[in-house]
């Protein structure tokens, strides 16, 4: 497989439902995507061949969330706070080694 | 590695991006979203295990949308119409074989 156009892309489910039910947007999730968004840019992580922070819309794993997909590995993160992001961002983005107590 | 949630994981990127600066969404991605969601759904790909279309932000690769991502395969494709989504549907999503013509 030729290589990956962005070493580790990142999507950060985003998407508010209706009526109540549990949905990422309710649990921050905008926030923590700036977030992200603004660290990997100033860790000078952010590029082609390099990392790319997304948002997405649901990835309909709602009572889970709020959500994030690491692709190309396609590993999948329960965050509940900045904390869970730096450690997503230092760990697996710049170490390789995805954070297994995020995992879901 | 473990079986990715998705088998197929389709990101369109639908960004709409100002001052006349070339973006998927002038270039009819949410439409072509809309319909790739729904041909899925129709066909009965959609699901665990199967296949999740999703939208997301600005995928930076504007100059050569409107764009679309496969994981967690990586294979990145510009469409031009409903011919080109059904093509990366039934050969890609549906025969395993991506669309060769439309790769980017």
């Amino acid at each position: 497989m030729p290589q990956s156009y962005y070493r580790y892309h990142v999507f950060f489910c985003i998407n508010q439902r209706e009526g109540g039910k549990p949905c990422c947007a309710d649990k921050g999730s905008v926030a923590m995507r700036d977030y992200a968004k603004d660290r990997v840019k100033a860790l000078g992580l952010d590029g082609k061949g390099k990392v790319r922070i997304n948002q997405a819309g649901c990835l309909d794993r709602c009572t889970q969330g709020p959500t994030i997909v690491v692709y190309p590995e396609g590993v999948w993160y329960r965050y509940t706070g900045k904390e869970d992001i730096d450690a997503i961002i230092e760990e697996h983005l710049v170490q390789g080694q995805p954070v297994e107590r995020l995992k879901i």
